[in-house]
Order: C-alpha cells, then sequence, then structure tokens
C-alpha cells in the first residue's frame, strides 16, 4: 500500500517528534512552522530522543498553509488555546479529502476541527509522553512516547481500517502507536493525569517529581485523581479503578518533568486551562455529578492565566507552529 | 480603680499598635523585643495609625522575660509558629498571677498558653485589623482595628468583670474593644475571613484586592466562606448566613491589602498553616463534617511551607518580638 502523506499543523514538541519519526521513515511530511519557519526552513529539525538522536538537515517547513499540499492526514499539535485559527488552517492540507488527527490535551478538543471538516473525518488521540520544544527546530523527548487514537464520531465501538493504517504507518516510523475503539474512554484517562500534574504544577509551581515527593502534594493529586475518575463514571465512563493507583505510580518513577502546562506557565504562554479543566467541569456537571477539588484548581489556574496573559510582555501574534 | 499593668509578648504589628497605644494612654506598658531590641531601647516605637500618627520615644523595652515585672495582663501577639517559646515566655509575666490575653490567629490558639498557666487564666481574641510592621520598632495600621475578646474556658456564656475590665482599659486608650461571651463563635467567624483570603492570597500570591475583583478567584473565595460558615456549623457553632455576603462585600471595600500569610510568605517566614489551616479541619473532620477545598488550601500551603522554610535564608533563631 502506497505511504500516506503527512500535514503537521504545529511543528512543537509533539508535532515536531512524530513529524520527525515520520518524515525520517520516509514518509512525505509538510510541516506548518511560525516562528521558527526560517531556522527549520535552512536548517531542518534536531531530534534528541530516547528512541535515538538524529537530525532531519531538509524538511517541507511551510510558513503558510497556502503552500501546502493536500495531505492523507492532517495532525492537530496546535495548543487548544490557538484551535480559533483552526478553520484558516484545516481546508488548504485537508482539501483533497484527507483526514484529521488531533492530538490536543483536553476533553472534546475535536469539536474544533470537526467544525471544520465534519466529523466523520476527525480522529481523536492523547500522547503520553515527556517530550519539550528546547529551541527553534529542537525537539527534546526524554520519556514515554506513546499515542493511543481513534474514531472521533464512531458509529459503533470499532478500530476502522483507516485508524488501522495510520497505527501501522506510525509503527513503522518506530511510534508506540495504539488504536482505541473508545476515544472518550482514552480522553478521561489522560485526564486523571493531565488534570492534578497539570494543574498541581502550575499552583504550587512544582516539577511532578517535587508534586509526588511531598506528603501533602501527593494526598491532593490522589484525591484529585480519584476526582476525575470519580466524575468520568459519573458521565458514563466506567475507567478500571486500579487505574488510580497507576496514574500515582507511574508519575513516581517518571524522569522530573515540567508538564507543558507549567511551561506555558513559566514562559508566560496561554494555558490550556479550558480544554483540560473547564471542558470536564462542564461535561461533569451536565451529567449531575461534580468535582469541587477539581473546580477548585480550575478557578486557580482562570486567576493565573489572566494575570499571567496580562503580565506577558510577548506581543508577536500567536505562534500556530 | 487603679490601672493595670501590661506584658507585650510579640511585639509585631499587632503587639506593637495595642502596646503603643496603651503605653500613650499611661498604662505601664512591658514589650518583649527580640530583633528590635536595640532599635527600640534607643528609639522607642513609631506608630502610624488611622486613629492618629504618633511616636514614644522611650518604652519599657526587654530582650529577655527575665527582666519583666509581674503584669496583670499578658498579651500574646506572637505567631503560632512560636508557640514552642510560651513556656520559657509566660510565666515570668504572669508570676503575680496575671491573666494572658490571646490574640493569635487560628482556632483553639489558646490551648498552647493554657497548658502553661492553666485554662481558667486565659482569655482569647480577634483581632480584624489592616496592620503591619514595615520596619523595626516601626508599624503602620491602615484600616480597621476591633479586637473582639472573651473567656478561653468560661463556666458559662458570660462576660466576666475581669474581661469587662481589660475591654474597658483598651477603650480608654483608643482601642475597637469589644467583649464576647462566646470566643469559639467569634472565632470562627474570623475563620470564615482567614481561611479563604490569607489562604489564596498565598496560593494566589494576590493581594485581597486582586483575590476580590477576579471573577474565578472571587467565586472561589465566596465557596471557601461557605465551606467555613457550615463546617462551624458542623462543630454546633450557628453563625447567622448572612455572615457569608458580609465577609464578602467588607473584603470588597477594604484598603488593597497583604495578609499576614501571604507577608509571611513573601518574607519566606513560616506560615500559620496548622493554626488557621490544620486545627479548623480536624476539628471538623472530628464533627463528621467535611471541607474538601479547605483541605485542599491547606495541603498547598504546607507544601509551599516546606518549600519556603528550606529555601529561607534566615539563619537567625526565631523571633519572639
Amino acid at each position: 500500500m502506497e505511504k500516506q502523506s503527512y500535514a503537521i499543523i504545529g511543528t512543537g514538541a509533539l508535532g515536531g517528534l512524530y513529524g520527525g519519526l515520520l518524515a525520517k521513515a520516509g514518509f512525505d511530511v509538510h510541516f506548518l512552522l511560525h516562528r521558527d519557519y526560517e531556522h527549520v526552513a535552512h536548517r531542518g529539525l534536531r531530534i534528541d530522543t530516547i528512541l535515538g538522536d538524529f537530525e532531519l538537515p531538509q524538511v517541507n517547513a511551510h510558513r503558510s498553509v497556502a503552500t501546502m499540499p493536500p495531505c492523507d492526514v492532517t495532525i492537530v499539535g496546535l495548543k487548544t488555546t490557538n484551535n480559533h485559527l483552526l478553520p484558516e488552517l484545516l481546508p488548504g492540507p485537508t482539501r483533497g479529502g484527507g483526514v484529521v488527527l488531533v492530538l490536543q490535551n483536553g476533553l472534546d478538543v475535536e469539536a474544533d476541527s470537526a467544525q471544520v471538516v465534519g466529523p466523520e473525518r476527525v480522529l481523536g488521540g492523547c500522547c503520553f509522553l515527556c517530550c519539550n520544544k528546547v529551541g527553534p527546530g529542537h525537539i527534546r523527548h526524554i520519556d514515554y512516547g506513546r499515542i493511543n487514537f481513534g474514531n472521533y464520531a464512531p458509529a459503533e465501538k470499532v478500530v476502522t481500517p483507516r485508524v488501522q493504517r495510520i497505527a501501522d504507518e506510525l509503527v513503522s516510523a518506530g511510534i508506540d502507536a495504539q488504536t482505541t475503539d473508545d476515544l472518550l474512554l482514552t480522553r478521561w484517562r489522560k485526564l486523571m493525569w493531565n488534570i492534578p500534574f497539570n494543574g498541581l504544577s502550575v499552583t504550587l509551581d512544582a516539577s511532578t517529581k517535587e508534586v509526588i515527593e511531598q506528603p501533602d502534594s501527593l494526598a491532593l493529586a490522589e484525591s484529585i485523581v480519584r476526582e476525575v475518575h470519580a466524575g468520568a463514571a459519573a458521565c458514563g465512563v466506567q475507567i478500571p479503578p486500579d487505574a488510580i493507583e497507576l496514574t500515582i505510580d507511574r508519575t513516581r518513577v517518571m524522569v522530573p518533568y515540567d508538564s507543558s502546562m507549567r511551561l506555558d506557565y513559566l514562559h508566560r504562554r496561554p494555558m490550556e486551562v479550558e480544554s483540560i479543566f473547564g471542558k470536564p467541569l462542564q461535561v461533569v456537571t451536565q451529567h449531575g455529578g461534580s468535582m469541587p477539588r477539581v473546580e477548585m484548581l480550575c478557578r486557580e489556574l482562570r486567576f493565573i492565566d489572566q494575570r499571567n496573559r496580562a503580565e506577558s510582555t510577548d506581543t508577536s501574534p500567536p505562534n500556530p507552529a
């Protein structure tokens, strides 16, 4: 079967790593870049990864979607805080009928892409990886790396051939890709980590290691993990109860890591408060549940985010790359 | 009736202001000082207050309780984080049989003084004032000023003559002193402010004005005020429900203020987490109640306090003055 072509919308940590691995494996990959365009167009990408460091001196770098060809798979790696740009960014690379794979943090984050191309052409996935962009075109991937993805609007809970084909290609590029026939479950499972550890890493201004090693923050993280687990159940999403302990245990053995939200906070960039906290709270409330600690964390983060944005000295336009 | 003599244990914002007003009114007041001893012994106290600025060039300054005479009333203005010093500090000034008036933040903060002199000789009170120590022997009082105090261990709910006598003397010195026949109610009423506004001013690193003006932190503060109100009720302490709205409204019209806990945080001093948060949580839990948001705030503060103490470069001994 012919290799599919890929568009990477948002060449940050995640788009850079996965796009880079696909390009290295010989796939036709097109990267949309903003701030880093000049650098990457001339010097390519540098990927430091536990899978084996590599450089791509020459990549298909685009400053605008106008120059991008239609691609079979468009990977959305933007921060959700930039989702207002999707109506402008998606029509180009998807004009040949390709699908969109949304690899963003939060709940129902596929909705914005679905509004542009239709829900039946949207896939969503969660990435479990410790990876940061450390410089222009320079990605550092230090732990984990799994993608778990599936259809956004499945008629029934099955892994369709198009999902399996993308998974096979990702695996052939060395990516730990897994498919899910229940994207909602996968998203809630990821939120069990994202909500406590992204949130507390900002309100406590601490790494995941610091959060997990101090008794009070650990107890707090555990109680929040439990709350998210119960919130999912209130929405009809049954996650096995051992996931609570596993979430803590895996974080304990994880390398010290600054969550993406903490990095955004430290760099005074907008934080993904609404997709990771606001939306799950809204959905749980609609189902008659409540998550008081998550709500408190959400309010603390909104306060901090608003002040951060007000104090930001960064006057350049939002970075879609 | 002869004027009573006063010992001030902890000449900080509160001890400096009230002790200063008493001394100005002609009472025999003895100040225990530590870091500020040299300064105050030579230059006295400077009190900037909305009641009218004044200076006391000469005061009875003591570096140690060994030189203090027995006093009729010993006012404890220490931070509760220094309560381990009370067995060493109280016996001197109370040796003539005088009483102890504990003006500390939190719940059941009188217990440590009661262990030294016996509960029947202890009075407790809450101060509603915006007052900070801004330099050695220099107090700045910018808003409010009320003390509400009463017996710690009343046989029945009455204002006893000794309480009334102290109140009359404080009033004669220009202090807005009121008596209570229900100290527990008074303490819980104060906690309705202290818990949300001390706590959030640290976790959000914000002034009370900032907390009250941003919609999310305001909603959070309100929900915490409600939780404390319900927590008090769980302990059998019935506070009128309009106190919830009043707490918010009064803070809204208050001058922008850094809570004592935020000042401790900013100066990397130990914070009064256990007396203001830990003890009320413990008591509410014992009564079968729960305060999840307060518990979360408490855990966040313990984490922050522990890091603050570890990072503190202050190697001087704790300051009992």
